[in-house]
């Protein structure tokens, strides 16, 4: 449901449209220099404003209202909320009776009985993963000298981004992208078989981040087409260096000290200025659907710090645990 | 850890050469017709014996040592416990010097420092995949008349299941292949989004399975090459029937009515015949490895019951949450 | 720690001298009417003002910031906050050298390390309810026609307040207090044993508020002097009704539709005008210690409202599960 | 539900009558040494035979089934089952219809449908504390020095055993009584409040053991009557000792290295010889009951190795959290 995590946890709130935003995180230790100021490098790498995202921005100032004091944070929980100031005064009631297709509308509406808040994505939307940056900052903290690092392998099937948007730009149509996640330095044992394997882990919450469709660790799908005696990373030396890294870094479950390597792939934005078909749940019949204003091109190119920090949450929450015993 | 879901909530356990492998279901309703009988089926369809697998074979008897009574659940906590009967003489001590690649060996030695069970893969084996096939063939009763189906597409590249084992054989090596699961009747609603979407839980147990290195819904990796216009699935009628299944039939993190379809990726079994090299840890030396015995040339010819039941597992807990609110 | 529940879950943060208290709500049923005007009956009886509380008074207007569109619950997440406005400028630093007796002073130092907000009782601030009740009154509207009432039994010994309110301040001393808690038409089936019994749950969330050191069901302690004959509820009629209620309304951890009945003692008031001895850690001295200001004589007195909520949010979250399967 | 804990986690299973009772311990340290034969003292001291006890007796012999190898614990889930071999021919199907006063027979009832599994209480019986005693077994050495020891200060309100026992001889009748649990040697902070208090911990744990109806910490309900000035404990070295105890050695849900102190009450056993009155649900009448057999007459008596096992799993699950930030 709407929090994660075992010790380091956190929970989620707000909706696009409302008021707010926010996260709070339980079971960060005591003592870690944290505030405002830390967050703003990764907020801003998420910022639309780029080209091939929405030019609409909002000023994502964070506000940690809890669980920081002379600067550092105490054990308590960490609140941390970003104000909803650029609403938007357009109208979005009819996504209860013409679901967008794509979008979260049509089972939103099933699921929760015409009662979620539909304006803008309300709870589906991108912008709670605005507060999964914000927690992230601090898992980053936390993981050190552990450190993610999220890169676009491809956008739309092109390796340049650049010639990705402009195709995307010039169909009118949103695409879609890879994005790849290193992390090096890593510790040798997180991971909690049976269920709570380091892929396991990441795997939750890199779903939990909208438009995320797949992952693979290591050589991943590539691996099916591959024999034993090549996928086998063959360890090299008594830090466990493997010769190759097919496995992702991750043995068992288990982080096994080389880089942790995964790729996700992101599904182009639903939104298009594009004229779509859908149903109208009123009148019974197909309809043409023309989605007014501004989109992302291309969403792919704001989730790698998104990324980054729910791999940092996985790995501080499994790093907490190592701890324990 | 060793525990997963909310409310059908399982807890698995056990080694493959202790005493026993098995599992504990808690939260299942009570009122359900369950017996051993019930899980032979599947139980089967997961043995060993078949070309490509290995020849050791093992009864595989389930004994339902609590939460039923006269034939039906309790409500209380069913524990299904399998004896480990076939167990070789074989030594596996010298895995803790000269971890096998591919293996948890390395990263088991160092998490647990030194006191895991070793043998024949201790918890990690895929022996524990047969506590998953029973619990699973009690989660199928729960989510009826939702079916999971799962099949192999492809191993070893080849997508002639015959010929890629042929190929296995002949170059005495081990291949991966790629598994679909599909879920017909499947109902709208299921999913908890924010963290806990469908997807995110489908992926958690998905990695539980060993030798899963990757999972993609509905076009998955294939839709970072496509346009929103192609990816986004038009809803054709009142029950939201949608004309293409990119999305896999989850929208938002929560099943939109049509077919769940993902597919996952089973790397080649890390246990080979071939001669391989390894870290010595007490000689510091890298040295050569033939691992003894006869292995499965092809898990992923295993994996498709497992699969069934860690996502009848998965939408079981979703619909139990589902009638909660 | 900072969160409970399995399906109604709430996460508590805030400090007393912070920027705000607050509650999220999660795995709430969409559909119900709530606004901040809900919350400011059960408010006001927790407040100060009273004889015998301390005149320093809050507005305490609860904001809800999420999870509520239209007036009604939408299905995720409801977080409520309260800004502390009437931050006084005391200076609260000498806790952290020279503990106040009774309070966590020197647990908090030790636990987190020198790095909590000292100030005022910090995240262990009674101010920390204002958050429960609030969360309350949402649970009270789920659980209806479920009805929570907790009253005043005794103070200082006392069964009449007035004269305890009297006696504590004739003594410039604190008095503590026991409440009764008691729920009408109590539905049958409620309580998950082995582990989540009725009285489990509910003395859980009991033992969160602060000054609770004590919790009897029924007859409770009353039940070791007296025999089994007389402590089994006879029932009398189909609906399970019993001719006494020793049991409290529950047997084998689940209510069996008879009142709840439960008792809490609430120790006096930690913080005393009192002269008191303490320890000086820095000094490794015992010395006096004069707790300037003026404080609550009986805390037991704002307790009801406290308990009530408490009740509530377990009985709601045992509701929801129990429609689960 | 049936499993309890964070990091060191139990789930119990079984029934009073079906082929065992057992519990599985997840997130056990790995290198503990641990053995059936480590287990026999504390379930010898929960043994039935002793006067004021029933005389059947079983002979309660563990089995670990996972999770230790060569001696030791292996990080992996640990299995204890216990076989019951000692099963009455004794028809129970009467409970159905007339639920025995003071037992969970109609709360199951409803609770379950009428599929629990009534014989001899099913999942409620009292031998499922036999699984309790084991796990705490383990748990006592994870905690060490921390030793928990309970003993009996009163039954059927007599301070002197024998007496108390023989007054239930000559009456036909069953008894209660009242433990101490003493905690020497306590770490400083234990207990992770806002909700998960020292005091919430073990009272959920607690509040399991089939019978207890109340618990209180340190001077308890006494406290009610106290004063502030009498109430505080006065610190008086830098180990944070206290002159008085009232607290319980828990301030702000935190234990502050004092011993650890609270008291339970055990009702009287439900099951007596003496005909008493009940519901039958098939006459709609009131009707006696005797209910045949030879019954424990004083539960409480058997109590105490539960309540030491209780507490030192709370204590161990909070030791290992504690590590972890």
């Amino acid at each position: 449901m709407n929090n994660f995590g075992r010790i380091f946890r956190i929970s989620i709130f707000g909706e696009s449209h409302g008021k707010s935003v926010g996260i709070t995180i339980d079971g960060c230790p005591p003592g870690i220099k944290f505030s405002e100021k830390d967050m703003l490098e990764d907020i801003s790498r998420r910022k639309s404003g780029k080209k091939g995202t929405t030019p609409r921005r909002e000023p994502d100032l964070p506000d940690i209202i809890s669980g920081v004091f002379n600067g550092k944070t105490t054990g308590a929980p960490i609140t941390i909320i970003f104000q909803n100031q650029n609403l938007r005064s357009k109208d979005y009631s009819f996504v209860k009776d013409i679901p967008r297709p794509g979008h979260a509308d049509f089972t939103a509406e099933r699921k929760y009985k015409g009662f979620q808040d539909y304006r803008g994505g309300g709870h589906f939307s991108g912008r709670l993963t605005l507060a999964l940056v914000a927690a992230g900052t601090l898992a980053k903290k936390i993981i050190k000298p552990m450190a993610p690092s999220a890169s676009i392998l491809e956008v739309g099937g092109f390796t340049n981004i650049e010639e990705g948007i402009e195709y995307a730009v010039k169909n009118n149509d949103s695409i879609g992208g890879i994005i790849e996640c290193r992390v090096e330095n890593m510790l040798i044992g997180l991971g909690e078989p049976f269920f709570d394997s380091l892929e396991s882990y990441i795997s939750h919450l890199v779903f939990s981040i909208p438009a995320i469709k797949g992952v693979e660790f290591g050589s991943g799908f590539e691996s099916a087409k591959m024999t034993g005696s090549k996928v086998n990373d063959v360890i090299i030396d008594d830090k466990g260096t493997t010769k190759t890294n097919n496995s992702g870094g991750i043995n068992g479950g288990i982080s096994n000290g080389n880089n942790l390597l995964f790729k996700v792939v992101v599904k182009p934005t639903s939104s298009i200025s594009k004229s779509q078909n859908t149903y109208n749940f009123k009148s019974g019949q197909i309809e043409e659907l023309k989605i007014k204003g501004r989109h992302d091109l291309c969403i792919a190119l704001r989730v790698p710090p998104v990324l980054e920090a729910v791999t940092s949450i996985a790995l501080a929450d499994l790093l907490l645990i190592s701890r324990a015993y």
